[in-house]
């Protein structure tokens, strides 16, 4: 198979590397026709927890699908993405050489308001800025540095999930503390999952066919990491991540928003660095951040990060006498936690757009997966004027990239959708969309 | 003057002490009248920074009133509560030995569900619960300890903060952190502010004449600490604050909710103990706990702790042509600020009780006296089915202790009331109402 004008998308994540490999279309392209080809998926996860895990799945021709297989030479993610650049060439025929652009999802891009081409200078200021986040942007870092190493006639582009977010209020986006040291330290909310939110506000755009710039939406982005975003007029205007991705909603082991002083009775180390084997030596993290980032959450509350183990085992249609959930369920208690949680974000959104709400989305692999929360959540929004969750449509949705799926019926303006989102996607479009990059 | 079955009623802040003296009326009283008469009101401020000044009201009979005394040998709250004393016998002729019961606030209760009297164990369990709350409950303690020495015959009772809100369901009150950790350490949502509520609910059963149990409100205590709760069937439901008064809405000089990680990013000696010697030495706080609480909020944005200020400097009329604050007015942005973050709450507490809300109910300092404020919130909850509030009603509050104003007009049920709340005479009516005290 050969190819120009490739354009390969990575998404890495703390121990998982997600790939996209694109094709430009040939020819000017419709107006409504998505500018790539999706050549092949692949991904590796468990890379902190060997043997890593290797997939690999052409979108068409001859070349086989890998699922999970173990590979044991992979330790880190620079071996993985050898390991897939390997594959590519003996598996699917591909030439690295074709590869054109390389898109990067970086988690915190700092004040960064737009994407930015990897140069000596630019990869060493994003690896200073992840002093704010060095539990988050290490993995795509070390990825760049692959690609630089591995492909040196592509180029790479960093994509921030804070980009989107950029628009938030200052008001907003401040925290009640000293300005001077907010300013000098960078102090402020940048709200993540930027990415997934720009693919969902033009997916629900095309679906609704209304102009992004019309559309008011609280989007729901739940995974093992999981954020809110109230988008007005199709712009971030808050979010619930902060400074860094551990405010706002639990996950799979992050404790998202406590109070403040918590970490210091919890620990009486909380400021020292820790020495977690299972974390790189060379990122300085307090055992503060290493517990609320990976020693809490579901996998704390009740022993596994899957939801929908949670979910199954919550016995949600069990109360006691006086409608109290028992103290010993703890997967029950995780769920109403996270209902509980998601809630609140919901009615403080839907408040802070006045009401002028056209969708409730839900998306990640939670939002995209369990009927049971999106049941609970339609349920309890009802009285703020949300369409009815449809039992049928509720539990079929459609399980492809990028498919919007309606669930609610009524006269009720404010729909509740879920989507399956795709950041990898979002950064090809925006790379495609660049004329800078195509002059 | 000479009374028997006198209550004396403490409320005890960082650099403050409120006092209220109160008598039993003789005889039954009515169903619905005041069962103590208040004898006098007195007050210490600035006992952090000298010299402290002094108040003494007395409601009637020829005593003399005054006001801001600067007293040079009030140097802590136990001088200041010796000095009242002294004065109490001298200006106003009252022998202390008739006050049978002593009433003091204390902030943090740690799992006390109801009051308790002071022994020598329950005063030491309350001090080692203090760990939990060493900024918050240090002041209560040593005005209890002055008690016993001075006034060994009359009984004290301390009445916590935190016990009207053990009705919080326990899905509401958990983190999502190691649960073994979380119950050995007591990491949990306390809230607090819990005496004002109680106050608050009955003032507002009378004025709606409805009962207590039947009411579903959001209540706003805004201070110089600020919290919220939600209040679902005369029970407190959920609320702002959580394991200490640091979480939650941002006040005069606390940072109120931030992302758990940021002290981390704002100083490299977060877990290290404070040395400031503006804190007692005996108390052992950490540098982060000590930013937080006291070098945040207000006062770290705009150099005030008066939000009155805040406000008129705010030049609230005054936008650019997007519709964004000026960066520089600092004022502006803490009372912007101040407004999203309570819409936050009132959103999330609207939903959380499911839209059924009987009142949205301002209280404390600020609530009381902010007109701006409760004209910008009433504006922004309008969308949720609340009264519009009345510019007239808004602009004249009643000022007494105890009053209900209602500022709202309209078809709707929500209305927009203001209470003037008395922490003091709550605890002395369940002092009073505590049959145990007076088989």
């Amino acid at each position: 198979m050969s190819h120009k004008n490739l354009i390969l998308s990575l998404n890495a994540g703390s121990s998982s590397l997600k790939i996209s490999l694109y094709a430009l279309r040939e020819g000017k392209a419709e107006s409504d026709e998505e500018p790539v080809q999706l050549l092949l998926t692949s991904s590796v996860s468990g890379i902190s927890a060997p043997p890593a895990k290797f997939s690999f799945k052409p979108s068409s021709g001859n070349a086989q699908s890998v699922k999970d297989e173990n590979i044991e030479s992979i330790h880190d993610h620079a071996s993985a993405f050898a390991h897939f650049l390997e594959r590519l060439e003996k598996d699917a025929s591909i030439d690295r050489n074709a590869i054109q652009y390389i898109c990067h999802r970086v988690v915190h891009g700092g004040d960064y308001v737009e994407p930015v081409e990897i140069t000596n200078e630019s990869y060493h200021h994003i690896e200073k800025l992840s002093d704010l986040a060095p539990l988050h942007n290490g993995s795509a870092l070390s990825v760049i540095k692959s690609c630089i190493e591995a492909l040196p006639k592509s180029k790479s582009i960093a994509y921030f999930d804070t980009t989107f977010h950029t628009s938030i209020p200052v008001h907003i986006s401040s925290y009640a503390i000293d300005p001077e040291i907010a300013k000098k330290r960078g102090l402020k909310k940048y709200g993540f999952h930027g990415l997934s939110y720009a693919f969902i506000l033009g997916a629900v755009s095309k679906f609704l066919n209304k102009p992004t710039e019309s559309l008011n939406l609280i989007i729901l982005h739940l995974g093992s990491g999981a954020s809110a975003c109230a988008i007005r007029a199709g712009k971030s205007f808050d979010t619930s991540m902060g400074l860094t991705p551990l405010h706002g909603l639990p996950g799979a082991t992050r404790s998202g928003t406590i109070d403040p002083s918590l970490i210091f009775h919890y620990t009486n180390k909380a400021g020292r660095i820790t020495h977690d084997p299972g974390m790189a030596s060379d990122i300085h993290v307090t055992q503060a951040e290493d517990i609320l980032n990976r020693k809490a959450g579901w996998k704390a509350l009740c022993g596994t990060t899957d939801f929908g183990i949670i979910s199954d085992k919550a016995e949600l249609d069990k109360d006691d006498q006086n409608g109290h959930i028992s103290k010993t369920n703890l997967n029950r208690l995780a769920f109403d936690l996270f209902v509980d949680r998601i809630l609140g974000y919901v009615g403080s959104y839907h408040l802070k757009l006045g009401g002028e709400v056209d969708a409730l989305v839900f998306s990640g692999g939670i939002g995209e997966r369990s009927v049971a929360l999106r049941d609970r959540i339609g349920e309890k929004i009802r009285c703020l004027g949300y369409q009815d969750v449809d039992r049928d449509r509720n539990g079929k949705v459609a399980a492809s990239d990028g498919a919007v799926s309606e669930i609610s019926t009524g006269v009720s303006r404010r729909k509740i959708l879920v989507v399956k989102t795709d950041e990898q996607l979002e950064m090809t479009r925006e790379c495609v969309s660049d004329k800078k990059l195509w002059a």
